[in-house]
């Protein structure tokens, strides 16, 4: 199992192709990128009214671009193949809504630079996905695709319904919490917040800019290590498989208790079956100390943000939600050295965790309280996510389990500073021996 | 000797005011805003043919601004303040064009960050400065203030003449190599490139976003203290006298011989004197491994360029310098290895120099080879400012001596990473004892 099941019988779709398939399938000549985005559309119009996925789409660019590609030589590993691009990300030819009223049809004058370099390798932005407020907390119109009285999670709320429900193989995000890989983990897909810093967010709304990291959503880790390949500008990565099974550390951290049972579930199902596939698998407890970094990452967060849409708050205050406002005027409040103070914390915990790695490969954590809450006023509970985003490592979150509900349940795994290679064959190797859902 | 002489015979001309000076006159009543934004006008209308520091500058808009301040109740510490911001930074009123004819005419809809905090504080945005195209190499036409046949330095062209030449107090610039502090020392100012990530860089172009800080140019320390106070979001400081004088060592680099004499002179002439003021003042010479902190800087300068700037490239390459595009072009063929490398000696290098500074407060070095060039061609040189910012410390310049032409040349002040405060206490120290220029 190295992909999401799909529901229907076969994979008889074209939108169902994973995006290392389907550029596999362009390169060939054996798939046009104009069929490829038409399934696409069509799944779309099917579900669309349901999950509202999209902040914009317009099935003629698309198609067009689709076309442009089929016209024109490989550009690279991503040609012809359709995106989702979260609506922070400035497009030049799509507006850039940020999920607020403020930027209601803004059209930005370039595209990020995430954005053109995926156009520079092929691909097809198909549209722009529904954000939270400014990658916030207040959610969109988004429902989870497994039951839409659910939230899908957030902010990359469109980017992650939009995947799991095959309306595009690839999305980019952005995670300055949790809103990567909750929303992955709530919809059932694989979520991938890289070592902060590896993507450049040039042209990126930012939210709190010592936090703000892009990620991807995808239905494979194959697809995950191709949106990297190409955001870094490197060949695609031969990987082989492990010299030997990783050295796990099982990481409950000082939130454990703030989990449901089928989250402990996961979590320890997935340790006890790992040791058996012969992963040197031992519990490991953080220091003390990271029990500070949740609220050390909101006060960051609160006050980066409240510097980072300055412009909005003092000009446009009537069209900011009432939550956003709260955090910002609590940011804006934050003495100096208390900001300082908290960003000294994290520093010191991201030292501290360098050495809890010299003993391990990879740790296994739990990625969301639960299955996605029954409710579409919150985007639910980011701090087990957060507590990783706060370390600047690199995490990703495969869809192993299900909730008493039978919606999906993920598992975080979580690699050294840099260490995203490492992450990716380890999570490879876990997902193999793990399959799922179940 | 605590701010840039004047060399007009008294201050009878408002222009010539610093920030701080200006702003407690007008909290006190005794200046309008709108009185001291015509003097600045008056200037810039008198030298601007010479000095040619500003990229956008409309004198209607800028009363419009100081009237407003003069109406209404004081809104925080640069209440009335012009300020001059270089033309990377988006301003909702004015055009934000990057030194770039890809962006001529182009308005944000938005102010960056830092503008806006700088306007909820009461700052008078002057107009936009001359910045080499998109905060590169390639120059703008800003000539230096104390001979238009010379450099202003760059890229931050337009803030340091604007500053220089008396036509405002204060401005913002932005370092990737040595922007900030290059421009200062050409010109005979203070320049002040923090910490790493010490201001929030939301709305501001990116060049190199490992590297981009966002600093100061003015004509007084406390002028630079006073703009940190604001974008920190933090009371005015009060700043006392240092328990004791300074440690400092003496670091010439491995790019001593790059120096001429007049920098050489420069850097032993104040070791000397401030040995005298009693300060311990030793050599220090920093590990073997930081002579390829340049070369790896500049690798990781062209890698993270060429990604901030794909949209550009790829539309518009025709109207990129080509000095800039051979940049690109090297960046995006660099391996990913080699970058990945460059980083890491950085990130070894930061490590290191932390604990150089177990001994020393501040670190004293050249700043620039000598004085400004003679030719409009180039910006000069920027490898002794560069060696600094990729290691991510604060850093500033005073004009404490001249060159063989008479033109300024300052020293460089460094200080440990998130010691900005005590690097300002130390500068005020240094420049008490030294005075300058000599």
């Amino acid at each position: 199992m190295s992909e999401v099941a799909i529901p229907s019988k076969a994979k008889d779709r074209l939108n169902e192709l994973s995006a290392s398939d389907a550029a596999r399938l362009i390169a060939g000549g054996d798939l046009s990128s104009e069929a490829l985005v038409r399934d696409c559309l069509a799944r779309i119009d099917a579900r669309e009214a349901t999950v509202r996925a999209w902040a914009f789409l317009d099935p003629e660019l698309a198609l067009r671009q689709a076309r442009e590609r089929d016209r024109t030589p490989a550009r690279g590993a991503l040609h012809g193949v359709p995106i989702g691009v979260k609506d922070v990300f400035d497009t030049a030819d799509m507006p850039t809504q940020m999920g607020s009223p403020i930027y209601a049809g803004w059209r930005p004058p370039s595209d990020a630079a995430c954005v053109a370099l995926m156009r520079a390798a092929g691909a097809v932005v198909l549209g722009k996905t529904v954000t939270a407020e400014f990658a916030g907390m207040t959610p969109g119109d988004t429902r989870n695709p497994h039951d839409p009285s659910r939230t899908p999670g957030g902010s990359s709320s469109g980017s992650a319904a939009a995947v799991a429900d095959f309306m595009v193989p690839l999305a980019l995000g952005t995670q300055t919490g949790g809103s990567v890989l909750r929303p992955a983990s709530f919809c059932g897909i694989v979520g991938y917040k890289p070592s902060f810093g590896r993507y450049n967010r040039s042209g990126l709304k930012m939210a709190a800019e010592s936090l703000d990291t892009i990620g991807s959503l995808a239905r494979s880790i194959e697809d995950v290590e191709l949106m990297d390949a190409v955001l870094l500008g490197a060949p695609p990565r031969k990987a082989g498989p492990l010299c030997e099974p990783p050295r796990i550390g099982v990481c409950r951290t000082h939130l454990w208790e703030t989990a449901k049972p089928e989250t402990m579930a996961a979590v320890e199902d997935s340790a006890a079956r790992l040791a058996r596939a012969r992963a040197r698998v031992r519990e490991v407890a953080l220091p003390e100390e990271f029990a500070g970094l949740t609220g050390a990452r909101d006060l960051v967060g609160s006050v980066e943000r409240s510097r980072a849409i300055a412009y909005e708050w003092h000009h446009h205050c009537d069209r900011i939600s009432e939550r956003l406002r709260q955090s910002l005027e609590l940011g804006s409040q934050t003495p100096h050295e208390e900001y300082a103070g908290a960003l000294e914390l994290a520093a010191r915990c991201r030292e501290r965790l360098a050495r809890v790695f010299e003993d391990f490969d990879l740790l296994l954590a739990p990625c969301v309280p639960g299955e996605a809450p029954a409710s579409l006023e919150s985007t639910g509970d980011p701090r087990l996510q957060r507590l990783w985003t706060a370390l600047h490592v690199p995490a990703l979150t495969l869809p192993t389990h299900q909730g008493p509900g039978g919606l999906p349940v993920g598992i975080q795994l979580v690699a050294p500073m840099l260490g995203d290679f490492r992450l990716f064959d380890s999570a490879r190797w876990v997902w193999e021996k793990l399959g799922g859902p179940r």
